[in-house]
């Protein structure tokens, strides 16, 4: 039998529907990249009919050359009503996307509750919408909703929804447990009479809610399901959806099936992060296969049981799914990947030497610290010069005062700093409307008047993260600034459990890397504005 | 077949190996009396062979009258030594507890490697230990590590390990997948050929690095397996133990088994919420059965079936494990779930009077403004209950500023509020170790003379989101803040393009929904200290 598995990532449309996780269409064209690097196949966009932001991705997504084909959601028609003239499927249409998905009730109890109509009138929805959108070219899957539960309801009802999909056209017809209930033994038994009774490919849509639906994905691909829906992290309503980070590399790796090509599965870990840092929703430390203490080990016995040989406590190897061992008592930051990001930047650097050794000690302090070098490399590589190269003292930081006030209804912001460039004393105020941005525009207010160029620098994007949220305001936060030159983007750091302190630091780091990047930094001899922001890291 | 399941709880034990947790003995007395109100058969309380800590635990546990049986854990004796003369074994029956557990090898992999002796001595030590402590009046049981691994690399090697801990007298043969890497069809093939060759009863204990501890404890349970071990929230290394607040609903709802009592399997949501909260760990919000968004609805559609019949969305009645549902409002959902969130409340809407059509409007021009009331409930009802209620004023504020300075390598940050409480005016400063806690630390100190119950409660979560990434420094942020009072949590919201602005709304609906909660709000009258934290919402 075919093992190759397709795997239908719906991240950003059933994982919206998570508490907390909001995306903006900017957010989902950056998720969207990176689903399509990891090599999913179809990537879930979103709900043209319910939503102009959506429309708005879809939009857009056409100039980002995927190779996973896009696919938008929608519902069946409305009932007593004519599928041509449905505005939810002419906007699936309009959209231009190749590929389509429609939900639909295969629930009797759903379709006399909810929908409220008779159960030929929710046939004749489900095979009209097919047959639709067949003759507009597209390619259609069909969510059969509630699909477990309705078998067990009506097992005749539930299959002749599947069938009326099927004669409508439908390329794929996808299972869904919808409200997360079913145990896995049953999908197993259900999936085999759905593949022993319709040709259509089977998918399969799994739910969270019994902590089941990672292991009820593999038990519907067990019994003949070929395509996988799910999302990154699991996100989505209530418990969440089917976890691809999880089922991709038990397919993969345990399983003998085919996901995705084997170089592309170390992305995984990656993406995960990545779309948690969009989607700001801290990813647990202990999640499978991706957390941070997936390959932790805490214990004295594993830990010198992993010394001898790691796979006395590792069930795969850590980097197949682009993860690593992190042995808990001494913090173990990737040293090889210091070292090359230093001989990328053609710095003297050898493994052996002092140096080296120094500024490595120095990066795991801070990363235990809570820094992150992974989304700041500007940040990183002001380290990495300070340590390897003369440091080249642009400025000073004297002091910095920030205050804020609000009385009668209005709210004031005002920062003041004192700086020493070049042995000359600057000392300098402004107003913002915010705390960080009055500090950013005191800050440029200082050094203007040296470096000009500073002008054609703005901060793009601007990131809060609590990092131990049990500490709730006396918590550690991390801050990332993103700041974008003439034609260059570069990330810095910042931590503190004061976010005022942490932004600055950030501030800083950000307009020390601009600075530096030009050719000769010579005060009171500023370089040519154009070369600021040339510089591609 | 016997469809009774006994429950072993290793939250104690193996469930403070996890990242960042660390629970004193006064915590590990406290949740034994939660595990034990719950109906857990077995309490692992920890190692007293290997820390004092434990020993202690053990010592003052006798006094609470557990009617759960306290277990302690240890190895099997050291190799080419003798069990009497074991130290380790030997504080086991000084601990005075009536049931052990000791893991001991059956991977002969990990007999080379590890443990470096030979097969024949490994079982020795198993056979000897077990002996010892049946011969010592003890229910003994034994963790056969590792054990999927070891049948699959040598099976007579793996069952004969068992054989030896049966001639010696275990009382149980737990099947331990320690590095969680087994599938569920796997587990079910092996404990089925378990359950044929050997007698004694089996137990199950598996981890989650395959997102598949709790498929893996149920395909056990199915293939013969009468006793799971699992943690609280599946706690545990790496990824954690099986969790056993999915685990036994499943079993006892879903499947026909019987773990606990009827009326304790309503305890299980506030057991959850204890022990999370006494080993200072988040709880996910999407955490099955237990967690707060794991009967939460969202979107539209499934929001106005919910209404018509919970069971159109809802797998089990949320009361049955003592959660409970919630309607989220969102953006992506309209007018019916604001109603219902009123009715919820016990307000008295309508959807066609002014009112009601009012706060609607209200309510979607400020989640245009980037409020997000679905992770804000408290906010939302504060909104709802200045609508439809009297308002109570229990405080006015009149002025707040806060000053942030670094000089000298010192930071400072100081708050200084302004409030009207009842007619008396309040000017109080504090300082903290960031701006919002300074701002925090001020609030509380003003109204902690009129409301002493403000002591009770703590911020639990801090969340800043950046919304219009786009303005960088200059953009609005959203800060959601969640509070913790006795035994309940409730979140807030603010929003500003100044994060201490928004910070300080969030701060002040937050205080202002826990003094509101209060039955009668007079000033100068407080109410009795345990009423605040009392009310569930």
């Amino acid at each position: 039998m075919n093992r190759n598995i397709t795997i239908f990532d719906t991240t950003l449309r059933d994982g919206t529907q998570g508490e907390g996780i909001s995306l903006s269409a900017d957010d989902k064209l950056k998720i969207a990249q990176k689903l399509d690097a990891l090599g999913v196949h179809y990537i879930e966009g979103g709900n043209p009919g319910s939503n102009s932001k959506d429309i708005e991705f879809f939009q857009r997504a056409k100039s980002l050359g995927l190779t996973a084909k896009l696919t938008a959601f929608g519902s069946t028609r409305r009932k007593n009503s004519i599928a041509e003239q449905d505005a939810s499927l002419l906007r699936i249409i309009e959209s231009g996307v190749p590929a389509a998905t429609l939900v639909g009730k295969a629930w009797d109890f759903h379709v006399h509750t909810a929908l409220q109509t008779s159960l030929e009138e929710n046939l004749a929805m489900i095979f009209d919408s097919f047959a639709f959108l067949k003759r507009s070219g597209m390619e259609a899957m069909y969510d059969a909703e509630h699909f477990f539960d309705g078998y067990k309801n009506n097992p005749e009802y539930a299959l002749a929804a599947l069938r009326k999909a099927q004669e409508g056209g439908a390329d794929w017809l996808v299972l869904c447990d919808t409200n997360g209930g079913t145990m896995p033994g049953e999908i197993h038994e259900i999936v085999s009479r759905v593949a022993q009774e319709l040709s259509t490919p089977i998918g399969i849509h799994t739910h969270n809610d019994c902590e089941l639906a990672v292991a009820n994905s593999l038990a519907a691909i067990g019994a003949g399901a070929r395509q996988v829906q799910g999302t990154i992290n699991g996100y989505g309503e209530r418990c969440g959806n089917a976890n691809l980070c999880s089922i991709i590399p038990n397919l993969q790796l345990k399983l003998g099936y085919s996901c995705l090509p084997e170089e592309k599965l170390r992305a995984l870990t990656s993406t995960a992060r990545f779309v948690s840092e969009i989607a700001n929703v801290h990813m647990p430390v202990g999640q499978a296969f991706v957390g941070n203490a997936a390959f932790a080990h805490k214990g004295g016995i594993h830990v010198s049981a992993i010394m001898k040989d790691s796979k006395t406590y590792e069930h795969i190897q850590p980097e197949l799914v682009g993860n690593k061992q992190r042995i808990l008592v001494s913090e173990l930051a990737g040293q090889s990947n210091i070292i090359s990001k230093a001989v990328e930047m053609g710095l003297d650097v050898n493994a052996n030497n002092e140096k080296t050794k120094a500024i490595i000690d120095r990066i795991k302090e801070l990363e235990h610290q809570g820094y992150q070098f992974e989304g700041a490399d500007a940040s990183l590589e002001l380290l990495l010069r300070d340590a390897f190269t003369e440091s080249v003292s642009i400025f000073t930081v004297e002091s910095f005062k920030m205050h804020v006030e609000k009385s009668n209804g209005n709210m004031i912001s005002e920062a003041i700093v004192k700086l020493n460039v070049g042995g000359q004393q600057v000392y300098t105020a402004a107003e913002g409307n915010g705390p960080v941005n009055a500090l950013d525009n005191a800050l440029r207010k200082a050094l203007v008047q040296f470096y000009p160029q500073i002008e054609n620098i703005h901060l793009s994007d601007y990131k809060v993260r609590v990092l131990s949220e049990k500490d709730a305001t006396a918590a550690k936060v991390r801050v990332l600034i993103e700041s974008t030159g003439l034609d260059n983007t570069w990330s810095t750091v910042g931590v503190s459990s004061n976010v005022i302190e942490a932004s600055w630091e950030a501030l800083l780091d950000s307009i020390r890397y601009a600075l530096l990047q030009m050719d000769r930094v010579e005060i009171g001899n500023p370089p040519a504005t154009e070369r600021l922001g040339l510089v591609n890291h």
